[in-house]
């Protein structure tokens, strides 16, 4: 028997589990049609960032390589491998043309956990940390979790730009970190160097007024999923008090897989101290080091992505049938997702009318934006195929629907 | 440049740094003569529970069979997988006689990361949680980042079991959790039913006059890892308020590759409130489940461990051989360590000497207890056989060897 009048679980867990996103996302997992339908195999699964395809088998045969043991201490404890720190440096110095220094990636099981161990290195309970909305549906509870306060600003509707008026209006003498995620989840948009330049500019100048560093943490989930051939600039190039997270799990569409960095850059100053904050935490949020398997494997794995040019031909072909039934949406740049405005007002009903007819999408509302809704560019392509005569449905008699050629 | 007279890193990161023990154990693993000589092959290793023999076939091909994908989902996100969950609770009744729930298990990067998983479940910062001296490394940091309060007691210096009266002594209305480490890690002891009965007794008195439960965290890495054909007893077993951790990185001594859980035990009261908990914190800790592959593997490795013989063996040798030249210890009933007197008081300098000759054990000091030191049986018996003559000359003439037969 439990103690009357008393919790048996922490007021935090309680917290982190009634925040209003998380218990929205929460559900959509557990008790939607989504929940039980996600493995039918007649469905159009466009919900989450998730593979349907048979995975790469480069990406196989660099696993297997790795777990044939070269020596006795192949699957001891581990914390950075010193190839994989190197391969990863040199990887994102080719990406960034900056010479990351291969001491300065400090591995994690994903660039889920990346976030808390960059954010909990500088900020402390009671600091402020600004995202802009649509934002990742877990930044709110890393930050809860971790004591910090989320100051949530809107992205330009236009543009999807962070809002740098926004931004201005709402850092306080307790920001202590401005996150960014480019490419951006959900509305595929690439923030361009003007608005990085122009960003780092307000962040150094509130840092001076503040007394105190203003931190941006630049999430980079996306950074090797670009389209069009366009060159992807990182908030790091332009602002030395940068830490870089990155997760593998979008760049070979295998997120089960866990593994990813926290990465400090070359120009960023106290490097020192914040390599020491980095190794106390990655031990003390329980050795969140990533497995040696995938240390091992990170070298080969570093040397391809899944295949870019067919997940822009994907995007050609939704973004290009959408916009033809009169769906307004802007084309993705990166990332694997498209963020439309939904035909009716009401995106949770859209999104039912579709799931009605086994098409899965997201409703804007889980990320805090209503009247939009999300798809996933890792769907088939058959799964494409089969869904456009649903989203024809779908707008038609929305008022929105364009006329067809007579 | 940085700003006069701000700190680069948070806090609490200074704060987890400059935890003495953990400065001692930093100190060693990264600026002691072991840190630059680990690697050497004529070296004796005995410093922490790390394999020193090739892994065992079984293990590679677990991992080997779990590679091969099934579907197209084979690699995607992942939270708890049913056959993993399903296998760890079948292994759990198996060892433990009480009929543990699949729902029940929550799988987690290792026992490392389960800890913190369990206590910020059930504790909020400022809560007080009592740990046994001598204890495992990482208590103490864990604690300290969760926000929690160490309350350290010492154990029964003759028997190595929790003191209870010490308990008794510690418990304040601010208490908890008491974490209990059974097989021990350093001192090997496996605490009787008797001892787990009373501590169970105590725990029950101390939430009813306390009004609020003092849960029981059992950390129970070691619970294959028992010798003589001796049968282990979890708390568990005895009070329905205790978490259970477990990590498969000791029965297969490959603690690099990351899989554990937390469990709650069938009589658990309140286990729906702590499983939402549970599942909250696994997602806002940084989605620490275990990766895909490695939970595809575990009911394999349900079904085998290391050869708990031949460690046993490794036991027999190492004890028989040590009290033969005088060393006073116990010998380990379970766990992968040996923990003796230091033949003089400054166990440093005994440890310093014998790493003079090549042979690394590790300092009581490591552990908060002066005068010990530790020694992990995963060395290889031709370590043991090498470092016996250093061992017998490190206690000559220190007063305390025997004499030799005549």
């Amino acid at each position: 028997m439990g103690i009357i009048g008393e919790s048996p679980v922490s007021g935090r867990s309680i917290t982190l589990a009634s925040v209003p996103s998380q218990r929205r996302i929460d559900t959509f997992l557990r008790d939607s049609v989504y929940a039980w339908r996600q493995n039918e195999p007649d469905i159009c699964d466009f919900a989450f960032g998730n593979p349907h395809e048979m995975p790469q088998a480069a990406y196989v045969e660099a696993l297997s390589d790795a777990l044939a043991p070269r020596n006795e201490q192949w699957f001891a404890y581990k914390t950075n491998e010193p190839e994989a720190q190197a391969a990863a440096a040199a990887s994102l110095q080719r990406l960034l043309g900056l010479p990351f220094e291969p001491a300065d990636i400090h591995l994690t099981t994903g660039g889920f956990t990346a976030i808390p161990l960059a954010l909990k290195a500088v900020a402390d309970p009671g600091d402020e940390v600004i995202f802009t909305l649509p934002p990742w549906f877990f930044y709110e509870p890393l930050l809860l979790e971790a004591g910090l306060v989320p100051v949530k600003i809107r992205c330009d509707a236009e543009t999807f730009d962070v809002d740098l008026a926004a931004l201005g209006a709402a850092i306080t003498p307790r920001t202590r970190v401005v996150i960014v995620n480019t490419p951006n989840n959900p509305t595929g948009r690439i923030y361009p160097p003007s608005l990085l330049k122009d960003l780092a500019d307000m962040l150094e100048g509130a840092s001076r007024s503040n007394g105190r560093r203003v931190y941006l943490l630049s999430d980079e989930a996306y950074n090797r999923i670009v389209y069009d051939g366009a060159r992807f600039h990182s908030p790091a190039e332009y602002y030395p008090y940068t830490l870089l997270a990155y997760t593998y799990g979008k760049t070979h569409l295998a997120p089960g897989q866990r593994i990813g960095y926290v990465a400090l850059p070359p120009a960023m100053p106290d490097r020192g101290a914040l390599r020491e904050a980095l190794a106390a935490l990655q031990m003390a949020l329980g050795w969140i080091y990533p497995n040696a398997l995938m240390q091992y494997a990170l070298p080969r794995l570093e040397q391809f992505s899944i295949d870019i040019g067919e997940l822009q031909r994907k995007r050609d072909l939704l973004v290009d049938a959408l916009t033809g039934m009169g769906y307004r949406l802007q084309s993705p740049e990166g990332s694997f997702y498209l963020f439309a405005h939904a035909p009716i007002a009401d995106d949770e009903a859209f999104v039912d009318a579709l799931a009605q007819r086994g098409v899965f999408v997201l409703p804007g509302v889980l990320f805090e934006t209503p009247g939009y809704f999300r798809m996933s560019l890792t769907a088939s392509e058959e799964m494409i195929q089969r869904s456009l005569p649903v989203f024809a449905e779908a707008i038609a008699g929305s008022g929105q629907a364009k006329e067809k050629a007579t």
